[in-house]
């Protein structure tokens, strides 16, 4: 079926009634806080690029960035310190790992494979520049606000249930400055910036605006404000297609070939170049850390409507 | 500049004049019949979805197919066997390891990472069905001869020098048997096969007319025959854009954004789902075994008209 | 206890009664010969150094040497090629890994680890020198005659059944000719050698000769003829100490603290540098290839005479 | 040359003279502390089972012990915890990969390979029980103490040295804490002991009674005291001879034969049980972070007398 021709809406809805009593999976449970989730929400949105919104179940309900923030505190720093000075400190391949593994970090270059996994986005968040703590949180959170259209805060409890118990993220932090890849003498405050910026509170709408920003070459959907360049959109888009879910990243290419991510908490967007972003929210994931409901929905719209970027132009 | 009103002939003799003195690379020399190419050779071809042809330089040179057949067998085997079966035998996702590694076979599954390197080929090349070892290579032949409309050969001095010294291939059928994924009696018969697909003669029109046909969701550009289904084609790009610049891939995506592949005589081909396939071919090549005229090429071609699949409609 | 004024005699039908009905471990299943094995089998035999032989239960039962061989083996290479070809060849670093790994080959020096694994000892068989395929099998079985002190012979069905079914050492051998490990031509030849190295009859005493040996400083206990000297004698014991268990090497020398080497088949036997040869044959071994009844007597033994060569002096 | 009727002083100055003027190596420099100590320091003390002491050199000359604390902790907190615990805390696994290698964590067990490495030493050291730091720190002084038979101190220049720059040693220590081999809490706490433990002052002959004190099965030389039993001192000189060179073991079992360690800081100890205990003091290390001269007298020694644990007795 042709996309163009479809009932965007009457699609959302339907992926949603077909999903909304799925029950596979689980709640995150490495921090204490992101256990609490209710089981049952579920929420989709799909934002086009020219900022048409469609909307189904729990799609206002909030919950934090987690990893969906790395693609774009990467794009914050790349466009402030260049490709080149990126590239010195964090590489671009897929690792066949998963996305805490710190064993990338003993091999030849030291840096971490790609931006995707903790270990690469706690170097980039170490990259945000400012004088202060809070000037460089400030520069995260306002590029988040951006996208939203809307304030946002850190959710306090998710931070401090974090702070607390991310041994690995701490020990791959020593490790990253053992390798003179996090500069600065602060690790405490390093890994607080990365911590906060994980804990950032948004809903799928949300979401699906920053996806379809991406999709948009930068531009926002709804401000039309080029938040990015189409160059850091389109890098961005590239890392999140090869990097993006991690050591599933080659199967979600052959079977649904969007560039995407997703969170712990339970978030997972795609954007679709040119066309829109889209975004679903469901806490309960597998065991790779994707939302499975999200997994559902987005391998779901892709066959049907040959969404893949690979088969453009000729379905 | 948008691709749409651009002079493609123009385009094509452009990059070649401007690489056609870059001498840098060296001939492959892992086995000695290859090293035996002329260094000076260089052609370039692009065919669009729809027929076009436009060529430079030495495009209508034959040279033996290496890992650039890699893509097509898979397709031939995928459709023979379905899914399911071939995920069962060789996975799809990319390795940070490099085109010739054994190492994956030890872990977990054994199956290889992926059908694009040597240890996934050989897979799908045992796959490939038939009573006799003639009426396998027969298929292999005949697709190649439908993409290329015009009969080709084995060049047997290659494939007998590829036979002779490749021992690091006969490691890996031998592990590929002792896990099961190989399971037919005859490791020497399936290495052959393997080695004669390698030794296929195709000149640079040729390949491009592959690249042009996986663009074009299978259908030829000039018979117009459905070689692959729609379905297969989007799978092999998919595969291509992950795994078929083997351990560069992220940079490759990041840098061209394309689905590409290479083979180690010098042929490199990518295409753009929709619109074209392109091929290069230019015997000297980089440590990981991609030609270096190619490389430039394509880069230059994808940065001039922004043609990474991820900047798709925003270009 | 000390062990001098022990009666060696009861010591060795103390631990036959009391592991007789044992019956845990599992037959070898890699080779299907070796699954014909009698689990009731098991024969203890203790050689000293000057002579003395003291046997229980079915000491005179014959099996195949299987890795048993290597130390062996290594030491008629070393002596023909001396020390330092031999490093360059074969290293004496335990791995972690398992026996029949093949990982270690892709690092840095494409050596073999250590002679105890399978790529070591297969590179160690190719170093036996001869024109002609028999000439070099008959250097092996004399040397094992003049242990044995009688003639010996091959099993021709577990030679045949393990060069059938051998596709990881055929993987391992071609590997180690990619890397020049392995300078012959024929592979096949190579793998046979090795084959029937490994498919050599030896009886339970026959083995605590070949120990007794190696603790009297090269001289058989009783020919007295000096087989290897003094300095061959200690090489083999260090690596049989460091990497003669595998991965279980550590462990191993934590818990009995005697140089030993198991082979699958069943057989097990460690030596006191000057002082005995100790074998146990019995068939059922553990997931890493050692026999179950051996362990334990072993076990046993150092325990409870202080036996670790680190004891020694103190006990 | 049998070592009972050799002149054990006029031994030690033979090699005294010979490597007083061998330059090769370099001052530790991963501290800023250790690159500040005189490269012409060079003592040798020997020192046998009943308490003889012979030395050459800057013997009485302080440096700190490095790794060359780690067995006495070891056996410290295995005589306080047990075997079974302290087997499900720490390994005893030689490991292919460097002292300092925080690989070994990520695999199955997320055990320490052993305690010879710093994983391994780190995880042991936060077992040492006590109210406070000072009553741990207070039982691993008065270890050494009572090695030394003279009261010692932390050089605190080290310590703040080793603290300030000890990034990698934090990334694993919150690494065992994320695996909960580290079970306390005070993650910096755990480290600050490790670190002064590594940085208490001892001579070349403090050292020598260390090793001759494993050498004596846990009696003290001089004091007749037994500080460790029997069974610890086996199980250290056990850990020592087959991980305490770490990824050199094997060649050191091959080429030397006694338990030995090292500390970067320019210490080397080895002992043969039963006999003696020797230490090299020199400043100049290698790439594996071994004292060069003390390298050479051990293996000077051990070939000239015939040390092996596994010549013992036949020499």
């Amino acid at each position: 079926m042709k996309l163009e021709s479809a009932d965007l809406q009457k699609i959302i809805n339907g992926y949603y009634e077909k999903y909304k009593t799925l029950k596979t999976g689980h709640l995150a449970d490495y921090i204490p806080e992101l256990a609490k989730a209710n089981s049952d929400h579920f929420g989709i949105a799909l934002v086009t690029v020219d900022g048409k919104i469609f909307t189904a179940g729990d799609f206002s309900q909030n919950f934090t960035l987690q990893s969906a923030s790395k693609p774009f505190v990467y794009g914050l720093a790349l466009e402030a310190i260049g490709r080149e000075k990126m590239l010195s400190k964090v590489g671009v391949e897929p690792t066949g790992e998963a996305f805490n593994s710190i064993i990338e970090l003993e091999k030849e270059s030291h840096r971490p494979y790609n931006p995707m996994i903790n270990s690469g986005a706690i170097a980039v968040s170490s990259l945000i520049s400012g004088k202060t703590f809070n000037e460089r949180l400030g520069k995260i959170v306002h590029l988040f606000e951006q996208f939203c259209g809307h304030s946002i805060a850190v959710d306090e409890n998710v931070f401090e249930s974090e702070k607390k118990t991310a041994h690995r993220n701490r020990a791959i932090a020593h490790l990253l400055k053992h390798f003179a890849i996090i500069e600065e003498d602060h690790i405490d405050e390093a890994l607080d910036l990365y911590f906060k910026q994980c804990s950032l509170l948004v809903n799928t709408v949300d979401l699906a605006k920053m996806a379809a920003t991406l999709a948009g070459g930068g531009v926002h959907p709804e401000s039309r404000k080029q938040i990015f360049t189409a160059e850091t959109s389109r890098d961005i888009l590239s890392l999140m297609f090869t990097c993006g879910m991690y050591d599933t990243a080659g199967k979600w290419a052959y079977t649904v070939g969007l560039p995407a991510k997703s969170g712990v908490s339970g978030g997972l967007f795609a954007a679709l170049p040119g066309r829109f972003g889209i975004a679903v929210y469901s806490p309960l994931i597998d065991q790779h850390g994707h939302s499975c409901r999200g997994l559902k929905v987005l391998e779901d719209f892709s066959r049907d409507f040959a969404l893949s970027v690979f088969s453009n132009g000729v379905r």
